[in-house]
Parts: structure tokens; sequence; C-alpha cells
């Protein structure tokens, strides 16, 4: 079931505008509106005086217009009160600097007084919208991580990271040994010892950082499981979520995703596009198209953390306010992200926002509505896929891809704990196998190491850092191909090189030794070879002992001809993360291989995907697209040519 | 009446050397000479214990040789025994650090101990000097602003603004509703919650940041006016001024000016380059030369601050020591640069400094002479100088211009706490603008928000963030065309989006409203065209709806065609910021449109000035310039070839 | 005697492994073997409870082997109880944050708490093995200044210089004429007002940094001194050393090394590479061999500083893990970095470490053995230098040298301290001369200030920015010809401008006089000219004036045709930094002047050097080079054609 929705902020506006809004929501087709989210200050302007009156309204205009509310847990905002009543709930910066009130997100996670008056907070908002015939899901909080809020070094963070090694070590010796603390003789005798790993001389031990990643994370899942508790308790049946931001994997999202019952995440492709690790020239090409693959990218990602549940909670309409440059998207956007979601197995897409804000920070965000309520370009594309909606089959669920892709948190903080390469991307890697794979209109599931893998054909492994030997067994027992890139596996869970060499257990399954690791920078001149097609060497080289079959070779002034990529019948491995030119060249090979079925190639500007009934192909590029489909297809949405920035949907 | 002078420490030098030095400047022509401004640790050493026999010996000296002598208050350097015993005085960062003692400025503008402090020595050079004959003009303080002291985040400065908020909203409702805090609930229910908006999560909100500004500007104010008073009490009939920073635009600079008796400012225009957004082609071209328009904007300006009376109190005369890199001006520059101060209706220009010191923190600073006494070029020149001037008639008072130039520092801050584009600078727009209008040689004014507009043929409003009723008031009600820059009247004074969209009540003068903006990065491909011409669209887009004559329009693969210049014949819009190649076809087309003659047009090497009866060229080029007046006019200086580096003055 | 060595951290590795590993060493010819310099946590658990056990069977299993241990004092790494009991050792950068525990170097020099424990671990360590028949040398500490730890501002470092310069100035009246206090109104009543010249306003005077920059050195100094006389006392007849790092300049290695038997150096061409200020295609051209002359400088740097003893301490064997990037060393070139140092003189080599850690902050560095024990490549390049030893007649003491570059300590913290121009680098100029030196075949000594200068032909000047009449007087007096770089002599030890204005006293030696001075950006157009031959100015340019003859000119549109380089017959003075393509031509007319032969020229890849009986080439290019040589000359090792990456050795 399809539907839309919008975030909306009774509180900014006059009351007498509430109940024409919620008409106009419903007539556009909108059937859920997100509220409250910011409300703690109002809803509880002093400790326990409540003020519930208004929300109580907005709830009933809301709800008796026909919209299904999803109301928040405002905990992303304590109110000035707390904050003065307890400085000590704010967060610390990496320098020392306590992070001030005025803005959102001022507390630090391992605050226990915090936590306590989240869960209070949430439990009023409970009880009074728990059995509210209008509320029919809640959000948790709001964007765990934005501004760089997983990371707090208070004094509350220091005693609850004691605590947790505590839990995690039991005896300081184990800590000591796993850390290697006798390598600068940085011995502990005590957990209480131990400090936060900012503002050290040189590096602190990576086991040491690797830890502390672990630990924030864990409190973020700690601190949410808290208010799900309490929702679950006073208001049974109503889905939780919380709105992630894609680019943050500083917490295990898929381990929040198993305490919530869909996951959301809140989509802002032009920003996206802003602050990723492009040329100019690549930027200035997509500069109001986004890249195409990171809003898929994250469809797929958001319903694995979702366990097949997902929604898009925030959709940029137009231009937004917070990049380092905030230009519009292309007329048309707004609706193919919206149909691209869909076809990811998205079930809702909530827009953000109503009305675009005439004060506060974000007054040069877009909303559906121009700040004197005429519609901006969103409204209109949104009005368009109601339409469009009305007259599509139900597409049901997506079905499981061939091909899985692995994304692991822990590999992610492994790889920054010790980054070797100033240029080294976890996120580039994985996002160049996505693209290179979705080019060639392959749908792909992204999995955690803790997914089942029965069932599909071809698995990537893109740069598993962390050594991982039930899950090298369940590679092991399972029938796909195996895809194993560099760095995988070069460490154990206590960020140790593997005793016998990376990649570690994963050597079970190719027989490789990793002697000799190279970062390099841009300028160097060293290239691969596959076949007849060379490119540039990424920023990683590896020097291998193997005696499987050489697929690539480097080539160089240094060790010329050694294996770049090699493999058996069962699993290749990459000694090098391969340029986008030459990945295009290894999908090839690996799909042959593994007998996956390549679609269209129309990699700059074409994307397609499936869903259940219905097959959807989304046209990025300023030009028409002609689809590869025999004449006799039914379309519902546009044609065999798909104009530039548009959308077409047909019966699979 | 023009005249020479310089800035002179008799404290850095032996005494013996001062009758000698005092003789020599009067040989040269010079008539003033600034003292004393970093004097207070010599003349009070400990607390009420005061030395003042050096500085009455030294005065005599210089007096008795013929000059008049620029008295200053030494209060922007504070001695150590007064920060010892009040080491609240001293100024924090916006990091919580404070700034230590150890070189100068090191002082808070929102210590009430130190302005008294400030007043009492003021106090006591006013009734040491105040009468004294050889003392015409007292200077207070020293740069405000230099090395980012107006804002301070300390004690002082949080409790000062906190005060200053009560006086200015009376409610925290007021505040409340002005902030917009309930945007992110981040309501206040007293004055005294209120923090400095320094160190904070994510960005406070802009009016938070706007309000900060104003409340550290007039602190500034009230800094300087504590000791105009005692000045006026003291020392009456002696005008009374302070040193500017033109690139400074922390505090405004128009209040300060409505206090004293002239305004003066800070001339290095080697620094100045170094500095500049530009190219570094663009710099290699004016190397050593500096922007042409940068030292005409800030006479211009500071004749707007000074209510009529400038001077320039201190004239770079050759290389500096504190630019990134520190170039020497071309030989003959210094002489430009002082006949194009006065030409620009500046009265007096004093030389930094009188001789190049031997020790301390500018010992790379050119002086007139070198540190062993021996003349550097700069002396040269202004000896051709004087000889120059004494050949010249009196010119009288630089007559108004036909064009008006708007800068509210106001709009300045507020588009610094919304930049919403990175690469946002409305010191670049309005500099453009001058150069743009100066390269078709005309005369401008530099005018505030609360200057008489009458008599202007036209008023270019670059960007004038904040909109102002009362001046769009002025703007309708005088003779003149307008020009209306994107942006302009694009929040209110409560930092909001006005309720009629942008730009707000100037859409009096111009029916446009402005719906949409994009802030573009220098990678995207837009342009725009007028006529026959186009080039490059500038950081800023807004897409408007308008009913007036489309002017210009947009190119792009977005929205292509879209209007970008609209105007009635009362007024024009601009929906971007014309780059340099495009805004001289937009001057000719105003010009035209406003019956403005233009001039000669040389843009890149040529500069023009009228000042009653003298009319002066300036060659910034390496290759001379033929002007283009008849064969029979009067030169004073020069004639009609203008050599590289030169200047021509002829009767007007 | 050359002889080889290694690293070896037995406390890392189980004990059962000691004895094997020390059997391969000697099996593959090393002679030495550093230990235990982070050790003190394990061997000083608890304040006063020491457990050497495992140490003493350390010292045991090595010396039993055949090995000479080269013991550490390890107060690199004072341990975690010390400083819980005594926060107040650890130092604070800058920003007046504390750096705290969890990495090393975490003290600062100025606690004499600290310093007190450093003696008594070191006394310990004298104690139990000054006597030891095993352990024949001494190392303190380790890399002093690594990650910025020579200047802490802490109270006890601010305490302490406050004593420093009462020792150096006697009078308050003193320190401020020298500091120049009277500037800027700074001036002091006592030296327990003076604090640290950290987070001030603006810049503090640069006596004022000078002298804090000569405080941080004499702390080292005499924080190493006081180690050294334990070990004289306890330890007599065993040689004690430091291991310097090249690249850090922030104390004076001269002053460390009187004290010391002997210096010693960490040798890390790669990283070396990584952080040169270079062009990126200078960069990929020597990515995996690096800067050909930057291991022959620290030679040379070292031989003199260990006052003709010196060692390499630590010698990459393959990629580390620090850099920004971190490429392996193409396959030879550990080889042949051992035999650069012997034939700059270095007596031993030993190479860090033995076996690549598996665990902690360098598990990403490379050693002699993977981590699994197999040999990696430097093992095999070290048992090819241990056969070629065998074969080599002892070669001696190095000769002294024809010409000598001068670098000052001193010279360069006071360039730091004004720098003028942002891009000024002394380690460059230094560097520049040093390779158009060598490129030439010259062997070089760099000599200090101090330096004996009767016997060579010529002495080269780069940039003695401090003037120092003693030093003019051993340049009059010595025989050699002299050339004098920019800058010298710009500063009197107080950091003034002479009163004959620069080159100050160097002015007895060439009749130059300096006027002006210009920082220029790297988009400057200058150029200078030498005969026919003319290249890019580099940052530098002075105008001088002189009575010399005029060997080079400027050519600009500023001041064509002045004076670039001028002298006489004794010496020559540079008014700017030639860049390498015209500092060829000026050695070359250099040595025709001073009668110094030059030999082959092939910059970019050969070198070649003298030690005693023998001579040496290095082929740092990839392609092999014919020697200059005659037919019958005696090869040791290699022949007339010298492969890539490859060495030849023959007899003088």
């Amino acid at each position: 079931m399809l539907e839309l929705g919008v975030c909306y902020y009774p509180e900014q506006w006059p009351e007498e505008m509430w109940a024409d809004d919620a008409r106009k929501m419903v007539e556009l087709g909108l059937k859920w509106v997100r509220i409250a989210e910011f409300t703690w200050s109002l809803v509880e302007p002093s400790e326990g005086e409540f003020n519930w009156g208004w929300l109580d309204r907005a709830v009933k205009v809301l709800g008796d217009a026909g919209l299904q509310v999803v109301m928040c847990t405002p905990t992303a905002a304590p109110p000035k009160w707390l904050v003065d009543k307890h400085p000590e709930i704010l967060p610390v910066d990496e320098s020392g600097n306590v992070r001030k009130f005025g803005a959102r997100r001022h507390y630090c996670f391992s605050s226990d007084i915090y936590r306590e008056h989240a869960v209070r907070i949430a439990r009023a908002f409970a009880q009074r919208y728990g059995q509210n015939p209008y509320v029919h899901a809640w959000q948790i909080d709001n964007e765990y991580g934005d501004h760089n809020t997983i990371y707090s070094y208070s004094a509350a963070a220091q005693s609850a990271f004691q605590q947790w090694l505590a839990g995690r070590y039991e005896s300081i010796e184990a800590l000591n040994k796993a850390w290697g603390t006798v390598f600068w003789g940085m011995a502990y005798k005590s957990f209480s010892q131990i400090e936060l790993p900012n503002g050290l001389v040189e590096e602190p031990s990576p086991t040491h950082l690797l830890d502390f990643y672990r630990f924030s994370s864990d409190q973020v899942v700690r601190f949410n499981k808290a208010q799900v508790d309490v929702l679950r308790e006073l208001s049974p049946g109503r889905p939780v979520t919380h709105n992630f931001m894609g680019h943050n994997t500083d917490f295990d999202h898929y381990k929040v995703g198993e305490d919530i019952d869909f996951a959301s995440w809140d989509s802002y492709p032009m920003g996206a596009l802003v602050y990723a690790g492009m040329s100019d020239d690549d930027k200035a090409r997509l500069l109001r198209v986004g890249i195409p693959d990171q809003p898929a990218f994250n469809n797929d990602l958001y319903r694995q953390v979702g366990r097949g549940k997902a929604w898009i909670m925030e959709q940029q309409p137009g231009p937004v306010n917070w990049a380092k440059h905030n230009q519009a998207p292309q007329d048309g956007m707004v609706r193919l992200w919206t149909w691209l979601a869909f076809a990811h197995g998205v079930d809702v897409v909530c827009y953000f926002r109503w009305r675009q804000s005439k004060f506060a920070q974000e007054q040069f965000h877009a909303g559906l509505l121009l700040p004197n309520s005429e519609p901006d370009r969103a409204y209109l594309e949104v009005a368009q896929i109601t339409k469009e909606m009305a007259a599509l089959p139900e597409p049901g669920e997506r079905q499981k891809a061939q091909v899985a892709l692995v994304l692991d948190y822990t590999s992610r903080w492994a790889a920054e704990t010790l980054p070797q390469g100033a240029d080294y991307s976890s996120a580039r890697v994985a996002m160049d196998w996505y693209s290179a794979l979705s080019a060639r209109g392959l749908d792909l599931d992204i999995v955690g190491p803790h997914s089942d893998l029965a069932g599909y054909q071809l698995v990537i492994v893109p740069d598993m850092v962390v050594d991982n030997p039930d899950f090298v067994e369940k590679l092991t027992a399972c029938d796909a191909k195996v895809y194993l890139g560099a760095r995988t596996g070069s460490k154990t869970a206590d960020m140790h090189i593997p005793d016998n060499l990376p990649p570690g257990s994963f050597s079970q399954l190719v027989n490789v030794q990793v002697n000799r690791v190279e970062s390099l920078p841009s300028y160097a001149g060293d290239r691969v070879r596959i076949g007849d097609i060379h490119g540039p060497v990424g920023n990683w080289r590896e020097h291998i002992v193997t005696s499987e079959n050489v697929i690539a070779h480097f080539m160089s002034d240094y060790r010329d001809n050694d294996p770049a990529l090699v493999g058996n019948d069962k699993c290749w491995y990459g000694a090098t993360h391969f340029t986008p030119d030459l990945l295009a060249e290894v999908v090839e090979r690996l799909a042959g291989w593994a007998g996956v079925e390549l679609g269209q190639q129309n990699a700059t500007t074409l994307r397609t995907a499936r869903r259940g009934a219905l097959n959807f192909a989304f046209n990025f590029g300023g030009e028409s697209v002609e689809l590869d489909v025999s004449e006799d297809v039914e379309f519902f949405v546009g044609s065999k040519t798909v104009p530039s920035f548009d959308v077409a949907i047909w019966r699979a």
C-alpha cells in the first residue's frame, strides 16, 4: 500500500490556519502527517507543568480531516529549564567544550539524568496519545547523529564508557591485551583509570577508539530502546520508528532497527551531492539531479534496517537551507524520487515540510507551500503523483534481489580507526559497487553480517574490515558466489591483524595472504589491467600471495604484473578498490560467473527497479531515453520513451 | 584645505632624535602628527601613578617645530597591571578561550570595569592636553575591530547582552516570537536564561545571531561615546575622530561616525589585495598596484561616515608586515593613493609611519624613513606631493554625486547570519557595483539607510537584506531611479521572511515576488543573457514572478529564459548578482535609463574623479593612458598623457 | 666499523619466541638490538614496585645469542599511575587544553616533578643494567619533539619560563627593551607578570616568541642532560645517544649533541616525501624512492650533531603507518639507504622493527618480518648487505668536505617568529642548496655557528637570520669563500633590525645594505637572470644598495634590472632564494670562483659520496646509469653500470 504524507508544525502557525491546512492536505492526497518532534518546551513549559490543549486540538483537527498522525517524542530538543537544572546533560565536543543550548540535539546519550527525563516525557506523550484514534504511528526523537552528536566527551560518557568496558572485558588484563597497551607502555590497572580517546598527544590505540565507537553506538540503542518500551506499553499496536540519516554511520542502524517496527529515513539528495567526494565537473553534471544512486542506496538500506518495512519520513521538496550551496532540484525530481522510493520497497513518503517557515534557522528550506501559502512547485508534483497512484495496481512487496551488498557498521568504524590512507572512504567503496551494479539494471539488497544469505546468487563484500568467522561460515554454506574487496578480514574483532594475516578467516573461501598494504595518493601512477581494459588504481593496493587464478593485474613501475584480482569458483578477491570505469568491467565478469542477468546499460542516466507486479524506469538525465522493452507492455505511468527527469511504470 | 601628516612614536626613539625628526617632518611639508595611541603603560605605569613628562616634552618639541598634534586616547592597549588586577576585562573568543595580554586590543567592549578605566585614562589625557595649544585633534582608541575584536563571549558580554535584549524586547514573549524559538522548542522564560550564540550544537536562530551582532555594534558605539563625552567636556573645539578599518564591518561605522567630528580610515591597499576574493591571475596583474577601487570605495565610505569630513589616518608607505605576503607598492603608488584620497574628498592624509621600527611586531613595516633614518621611497613621493600641492588652487568640497550606492551594516550582518550560500559576499557585491560604475567615470556617494536621497539621479541598492519601509518611502519620494539587487528586502528587521515574500516593502517600487532562491556553486553552468551579451550567473539565483518588463534572462537547463532583470520606469530588480562582465552592460543600460552621463571607458587602468574646481585622473596600469579631454584644459599636475602609476590634475 | 642492528620489543611477543628471534638476528648479520624504550609501566607497574625479571631475561637471551644491547630509558611514556598521581606533568597545547594520557610523549619538559621521576627511573635502569656485559650503549627517551611536544603551555612551563627570562635578562628593564614592549604599550614590571605566548589577540613580540623557543629548547637540553649524568655515573664507558628526528627543529640538536656520545636519527624517507613542499608531479616521480637528498642531508647533519659519530637508530624497512599516504619503498631502497648512510659517515644502521606488530597504533608499519614471522622484503635486502659488508675493506672515517653548509637552529626559530611571507621555509632553502651541491657530486659538511671553519674552500650560509659577529669573524679569518643568502644577518640576537640594517655585521664581508624586503606569492611574475639563464624568483626579494659586482639581476615590471646576486672576491650575497633551476647555475659559478671541482652531473638520479678508502654511487632513478670512472677501478659492490635503485662501491 503506497501512501504519501507530510511533516507539519501546527505550533508554528496560527491555530485558525490548521483546519484549512488539514483540508488541503487531504485534497492533495496525503494520508499521513508527522507532528510534534520539537514541542517539549511547549508541552511542558516548566518541570511537571503540562500544556496539552493546543496539541490535543491539533491532533483532532488533523484527524477529523482524515489524516493519520505520526506522533513524535520530543526528545531531540530538551527545554531550557531542564538544561539549566542539569547542565551536565549537555554533550561535550572533542576539544572538551560543552555544546550549548540554543538549537537542537543538545544532549549526551550517556546522561542517565537525561535518559530518565526523556523516558518521562515519552511516557507523558504515550499516556496522552497512546490510545488516541488519530495517532497511528510513533517516531522517537529525530535524526540521531545529526551534527556529530553520537560522540560526546562528557564526564557522564567517560563513566559510562568505563562501565561498558568492564562489561565487555571483565578483567583489566583482557582489556590491556585487546588494546595492546604494552605497545607504548600504556597499561591500565583498573577500568576507572580509562579516559575517553580525545585530546591525546598522538592517536590512541585503535582498539580504544573502536571500543569507544561501539560504546557510543550502544548508548544510542539503549536510549532509543528505553522509549520504545514505554510506547509498546502504552500505545500497543501503533508501529514505532525513528527517522535515520543515511550518511551518518556513527551508530549501528541495524541494531536500532531491531527494536522498532519500521525504519524511516530523511532524503535530501541535493545536499548529499554538494558534500559528495566527487569532482566539480561531475557535480556540475548532476547539479539539480543529485547522485542517482544515493536515494536508491538508502531506500534499500532502510528496507533492511526496517526488516522489510521502510518509509521516507522527510523528502526534500525544493531547495534547502543547510548545505554549502543550495540549488533547486530540477522540476520533476520530487516526483521521480517519490516513485523511486516506492519502487525500492518504501511504503510511505512524507515531505518535509508542509509550508516553508518564515522564521528561525530553516527559513530558506522549501515546503509544499510557500510561506504565504501559495503552492510551490512540489505541491504540483505531489498532485500528479496522487493521480498516478490512483491508476496503479497494488504492487505488493519488493522481491528478494539476486545480488546482496554487505554493509557492516563495525567495519566502517574499524576503517576509520586505522584509516592508513587519508582518502580512504568505505562509503565511497560501497557506493561505487552499488552504482556499478545498478547501472546494469540489477536490483540489490543491502545486508549486514547478521543477515540471512540464502537465495542470493552473488554476495559482494566491499571491505568488511572486521573478520567474522560466523559470516564466513554463512558465505560458505550458501550457494552464492562471493566477491571480497581489499581490507576484508584484515582485523580481528579486537582490531588486531589476524594470526594468519588478512583476509583472516575469509581465506577459507579464497587462498590469499596479504603481505603488504599501500595507501596511495591520487598522484600515484599505478594502474590495473583487466583483459584489454586498464585504468588508474584506487588509493589502496595490496601485495598478495595466492594460488588462485589471476583475473586482473597491476601495471606499475613497482612489482609490475602483480595480481590485482584473483579467484576460484566460489570466491574472488580484489587486492585494490576498482575505480568506476574498471568496476563496470568487473561487474560484467562477475555477472557472467555468477549467472546473474544484466539489464539495459545506460549508466549515466537510466535506472530501473522491480517491485512485485510493477517495473519502473527512472531517467536522471537531461535527454529522453528509449526503454528496451517489448512494444506490448502495459504502461501505467509514462511510456517506452522516458523524458528527462521522468518516470515510467509498467506491468512486469 | 588639503594637508599631509604622519604617525609618530616618540616613545620608541631616543629623546635626542625628536627635534630633528620634527624639523624634517615640517621640511617635508607635513602639517599633522598623530601620537600616543599605545602609551597607557608608559603614562600610567601603576594605577594612579602618572608619568607625563616625556609626553609633555614630545608634544612641545613637535608643536614648537610647527606641527599640529592629533593626540590619541591609549585605550587600545590596557596595561598589564590593569589586566592582572581585573582579568575579567579580557575578551573571550568563540571557543570560550580567554584572549591573553601580550599584543593589543585585549579588552572586552562589554566590561564595565574596562570602560570605566578607559574613561578614566581618557579623562586624564584630556585634562592634561585638552587645552594644549599644539593639540588640534583627538583620536579615540585605535582600529576598532582589528583582529576580530568586536565579538567577545565573556561573562560580561553575556550579562550585557541579556540587558540589551530586555531593552529591545521588553517581554520574553516578544523575544521568543522574534527569534522563532518555537521552531526547535528553544523557548526562553526569562532574559537571564539567554546565552551567547557560540558553541551550539547547530546554528542558533538567525535572530539570536543578528541581535548579538547588533548588540556588539552598540557596545562599540557606547564605548566610543563615553570617551567622546569626556573629550567634548575637557577639550572643546578640538575635533574628535576614530581611525576605522574599511574591511571590518562588524559594527555600524555610521553610528560611531554620528558621535565624532570627522571620520578617518587606515589605508593598506597591498594587504587588501592579498586577502581579496580574486583569482591568482587577477592578483598577479594587480600585484603592486592593489585593487584600484578599494581605496576609492573607502574614501567615499568614510566621507559619508564623517558626514562630509574624512581623513586617511594611516597610509601605507611601502611594504607592510601583516599580510600573508607583503609585496611593495609600485614606485609612485603612495603619491597616487594620496591624490586619489584628496580627489575623493579626504582632507588630510597621514602616513604610517615616520620611521620603520627596529623592534617588536611590525619591524617589516615600511615608514617614510628607513630604521637608520635614511629616506625610504615614500619620503621622496611625499616631497613631490608637497611641491604639487603648493601649485594647486584650493579645490573646496567634493560635490554631491549623481549616483548613490547603499551600504547598510545591519544588512551585512543579516546576510552573514543566514548566508545560505557559502561564497556569498555582500562586500564583493558592493565592490563589483562600485567598480563597474567607477570604470565608466562616475563619481559615487556611498549612503546608508539613514541618508538623505534628494538630488540623486540613480540609487543602487546592491543587497539591502533587511526590509526597511522608511527607506522605501524615501526611495519613492525622491526623483532617483532605483536599482534593487537580489536579496533586497528579503528579511524583516526580526530576520523573518516578509509576509508578502521578498522583496517585502520594496515591492511597492517594482512588482516582483521572489518564490525560490538558489545559492549556486562556482561549477554551476547557469548563465545570464542581456541582449546579445551573456556571461556566467553569480552564486545567487532567484525565481521571481513579476509583471514588469524583462530586461535580462537566465540561460540554463533549469527554467531556461526565466527573468533575471526586470523593471519599470522607476525601479529595476535584479534576480541575481551580475558578475563584472555583465555588470558593465547593466551599468550602460542603467545610465541610459537614468540619464546619467558616462565617462571615458578604460576599466582596467584609468579612474577619474572630480572635486570642486579640480578634475583628477589616475592611471593604475603599466602603460600610459591618453585622456579624453580637450587640448586647452589647464593641467596643474601631469598632462593629457598619464604615465603608468601616475596622476593628472586639471581645472574642471 | 660498519654494523647493522634492529629495534626489538620482547615485551610484545611471547617469551618463548625470544631465543629464536635472537638467533635469527645474528644469522642475518645484525650486531645491535635496541630495546625497552616504552617499558616503564611494565618495569614499574606501581610506584616503587619493580618488575625486572622479564627484562633481565630478555637482555640475557639477546646477549647470549651474541647481540649487543642498546638499552633505552623509558621516559617517553610515563605510566598511568604517575599521570594520575601528578596530572600536572601532562603537556598543554597551544589552545590551553591538557594533552591526555593514552599514547606517548605525554609529558611537559618543564615539569620538575616529571624530570625527577624521569631521573629516578633512569637511575633504576642504570643501576640494573649499567654494568651488564650485554648492554653496550644507552638511548635516552625517544624522539624528542615527535607530535609537536617541545612546546607546552602548562603552568609549569610558564613558571619555568619566568625563571629562564630572569636568568637571561637579570632586569625587567632589559627584557622590556629587548622585547620592544614600548611598541604596543606591553611593558612588564616584573618577571612574574610574564605569560606564555599563546592565545593572544594578535601576535606577540617576536622576541617574546623567540625567547620561548630558546627556553623550550633549553628545557629539552636540561631534561636530557639530567639523564646523561645518571648514566655517566652508573654506566661509565657505555656511549649514550638520543634518536633525533631530522624534520623537527624545535630544539637545538647541536646542544643536545654536545652532552651525548654519538647522535642517532630515525630515517623515514617515504613519509618525508609525502609531507614535502613539492608539486604532486614531483612527488609522483619520487613516489617509492623519496627525496634523494633527504636521508643524505640528515646523515650529514647528525654526523655533525654527534661530533663525528652517527647512527641511524630506526631505518624504515617497508611501508609505514603514520603518513597521510603510505606507499612502499621500491625493492632495493632499504639496501640503498643503508649504504648511503655508511657512505655519509654513519657507523651503525638499525632497522625499525624486527617484526611487524599485530596490534595497537603501528600495526600497518612493516618490519623485517611479517607478523606471522615470515621474512618481509627488507629481510632479504639486509641479508644481501651483510654479504656485501663481508667483502668490503674497512672504510675508516669520512674525510672533511670542501664545502660547508650552515644550519643554525636559532635562525630557524627567528625566521618562524617573523615569517613575513607565508610560504617561507628555511628548511627548503637549506635543502635546495644541499641538493644543488650534491647533484654536482660534492660531499658536504653541515656546520653550525659553533663549528670550526678551517679547511673549507666554500661556506654556504643559506639564511642565517640571527646576526652573529663571532661567526662573521670566523668567516673572515678562514680561507673559505663565502656565500650569504637573503635574510642573513637581518636580525640581532634580540630580534631587532641591526643598526646598520641587514645583513648586519655580515656587511663586513660584502658591501650590501638591505633597504626593503618583499615576500612574494607564488603567482608573482618576477624573475631572475644570470647571464643567459633566467627563471622565476622565489618568494623572497630584497632591494639592496651595494658597491659590489652584480652577478645576477631581477627581471620585473618593478625595479627591473635591480641586483639579485652581488659579490667580491671573498663573499657573495644573494638578494633572493634561487629556485633549483637557477641554483644549478649559481653552484656552477660558485664552484669556479671557489676552486671547487664539480663531479658528474646527473642531478635527477645519481648521487655519489666518498668515505675514506671507498667511493660510492647511488642510483635513485628508474633507469641504469653509467658511472664516469676509469675502466680499471676496483668495484666491491656493483659495477660501472649502476642499475635502478642500486649501489656501486669501489676503491677510491
